[in-house]
């Protein structure tokens, strides 16, 4: 995968995968290496993939995969240069073989690598409050500053002229130019991802990053999980007030405003100029167009399309919701 | 009371709690020792309970307690063993005699108590970052991590193979094994109880602890409260998302999954392999029963059977919430 | 402005507020001084104000103010002794004529001024925990205790007999007496007001202040945003539970007793012994009675009068909410 912050671990004999998965399977090239786990679109030749869904089975047809992890009933849709995998549970699978090749990005514990800010090169050039702590892999623009208490983690990018407040945590984040990250922010922790198996859940890696466009504003209290398979971003120009949770894979468009304690869960996109009132909640895998205003405590659970206001719960025409309402 | 934490200043003569109330009462034995002040059923023989409603009056009937708070009109719900005490409001007056035996219960001040780890027994068994403090009357298990400027507080227990992250507060707090807790959190405060007074509101005692048994996970910026007279429990499995709050007294099953920005409010009751949707909101003294889906931004005011799907505010059956909002 | 804290850099000529707004207008005496911006009620003599909306006609008529940024359609509102400035945009003008006046109140950034409290005249007066900041400019009265990790950034003064617990921020506030802060709050930042603009959004000052009053308790993770131009008010004995989040300009009343969770938006008004229920949402600019009950989950959209039971998406009357929700 293209994500530069999480060391991909192969390749691995795709033997070592069969057995990693306990399956009873007889594979001609045994010895034949796997280079990364991907989906079915961006896959590659000697990579592994996965299908789970008929929904998929126009991407799947093109993948340029060499093997696929699938169930019996899945397998017509693959192409002949692609080798089903079968397994019970394709998802649990795809998590194990994500874990095999990118084992850094399962847990999130502290950042061990971190130094007091004095102690770095970054003395200098930030200007930077007490208590600053910053990890390994970490690069900072010019005109910076970073107030007291806050930990750069590891694997941040920072571009020129940002304020990072205080109290906030980053770690696997793309910040761009000016941005303004206020006070007590978790930036970049894994999403909340696992497959729910009695007495001990299965948490799946989070291979993504959080992007920070230029001239974005993210209230205090911020929580801004990272992607699993994909990024998740936050458009040029995008004001979050306090308290929001924004989670894994969602992508917010350009020059949008969202209100406080607004919760986006996880894979919605959301469009450019979009307003999001204070309070609502987008469920999860929604698509909202562009230049939408969303009511203040609406709870939106259907795509919207562009150019259209909606309030309620669920989030419908807001003429409708107002007439309804009287 | 059992809870380890909180000691018991007592016993007190029931001359001093009459004292304490301002009633006047004459009463035979006013030499007699009370151990303990406890709710009608857990009471003992010379301890002191309270009864404030008919709702509770099967109960009252086999209390054990040598006396009991009450009002005239619910006199003859007591056994003859026990000597009602009459007093204007019960509540009140259970708060006040409360404070009296448990009075390190009422306010949370910060720990005076904390040192940094270096300085601590844990320096060597436990995987810390900068800035860790602990306090007096806590034990960590074996292969445990602590993140940067965590404080765990005086009267925390943490089994083995936790996982805490950065910037949390801990205290009178029972962590089970393998339990992983995120940044930013808030567990163990006593919760938001109190009676309302003019001018002056009144605090009452929390004595009750917070329990989070094996294998739970819980995100970002959570705030789980303490309970007043009993505890506040999450059970084995249970995964919590970010910004959730969790208030006094509130027990929730195993294999349990919530996801953002919900709130349970006091005293509820929620079941095992219960799945609640982001922002879903749960009011106080509910019972939500086992395998019950709540949708996200949902609002529950009323108790939910086993194995039932609600939506809505106020939730309810989810096929009925669907067809009304086509 | 009254405002104790943010400096006026003031008095300007208004020529050079003119250029500054690339006005091309020629006015008689360009080299009179003016001494200070503000609204039209409170404008003295050789100040400048703003006129944006009809709404306000009947106090425009009676300004003091000697300029007043306003359109073409508003010019008759005025009086004779207020000359008008033609703009094109009233608010984004009066933004940037109040950075001119108070370029200390438009960024938030972590205060350098702040100090060990070891190291200030607070060390032998305050009861404190481990690394505790405090900023210049800060007043602490007796007998009160600040938790682990807390700043105290500049602008602050605290009363007496005040708890402030670990890990908060706060800035630009009064606290009276008798005042407990819990843990992880943000208090006195900016509030979340600007003039959305393509590309690059232009944020507005935030003169006002912070004002908790006596015997307030403000609950863990809240967000409470200082004024604009008028302040945000917590009244005397007002109770606050976890994670609320209070915007700008709100002023709650007395003895109000606010449940987890809830949002109010910005200016929005609420009175004295008013009940909110947790994850409530209020919109800006409401006036919510004495004596109102708000049920949780609620999201109020219209003012309440006093004595008012409401609940539900719309708020409405609590009977016909429950009677229509059986």
């Amino acid at each position: 995968m293209s994500n530069p912050f999480f060391k991909n671990k192969g390749p691995f004999k795709i033997s070592e995968i069969i057995n990693l998965l306990n399956l009873k399977i007889d594979i001609k090239n045994k010895d034949q290496y796997i280079n990364d786990i991907n989906d079915l679109l961006t896959c590659e030749k000697e990579d592994i993939t996965f299908l789970h869904s008929k929904k998929y089975k126009d991407i799947a047809k093109k993948t340029k995969a060499s093997f696929c992890l699938t169930t019996k009933s899945l397998i017509n849709e693959l192409p002949k240069s692609c080798i089903p995998l079968l397994v019970d549970n394709v998802l649990v699978s795809t998590a194990k073989v994500s874990s095999l090749f990118y084992p850094d990005s399962i847990n999130d514990y502290f950042d061990v690598s971190v130094k007091k800010i004095n102690d770095t090169k970054f003395k200098a050039k930030v200007n930077f409050g007490q208590n600053v702590l910053i990890g390994s892999n970490v690069s900072i623009g010019n005109n910076c500053k970073i107030g007291h208490n806050t930990i750069i983690e590891k694997n941040v990018v920072i571009g020129d002229d940002c304020y990072i407040g205080s109290n906030n945590i980053i770690r696997n984040t793309f910040v761009k130019n000016n941005v303004k990250i206020l006070d007590n922010c978790i930036i970049g922790k894994h999403g909340f991802g696992f497959f729910p198996i009695k007495n001990k859940n299965l948490r799946y890696p989070h291979i993504g990053i959080v992007l920070i466009e230029d001239n974005c504003e993210i209230g205090c209290g911020a929580t801004i999980d990272r992607g699993s398979m994909s990024n998740t971003i936050i458009g040029k120009n995008t004001y979050l007030d306090n308290q929001i949770h924004i989670a894994h894979n969602v992508k917010i468009g350009e020059n949008s405003i969202i209100a406080g304690q607004v919760g986006i869960a996880g894979s919605s996109i959301i469009g450019n100029n979009v307003k999001i009132g204070g309070q609502a909640g987008i469920s999860g895998h929604l698509k909202i167009g562009n230049n939408v205003e969303i009511g203040g405590g609406s709870g939106v659970i259907r795509d919207i399309p562009d150019n259209t206001k909606v309030m309620g719960y669920p989030a419908k025409n807001i003429r409708g919701f107002l007439r309804d309402n009287k």
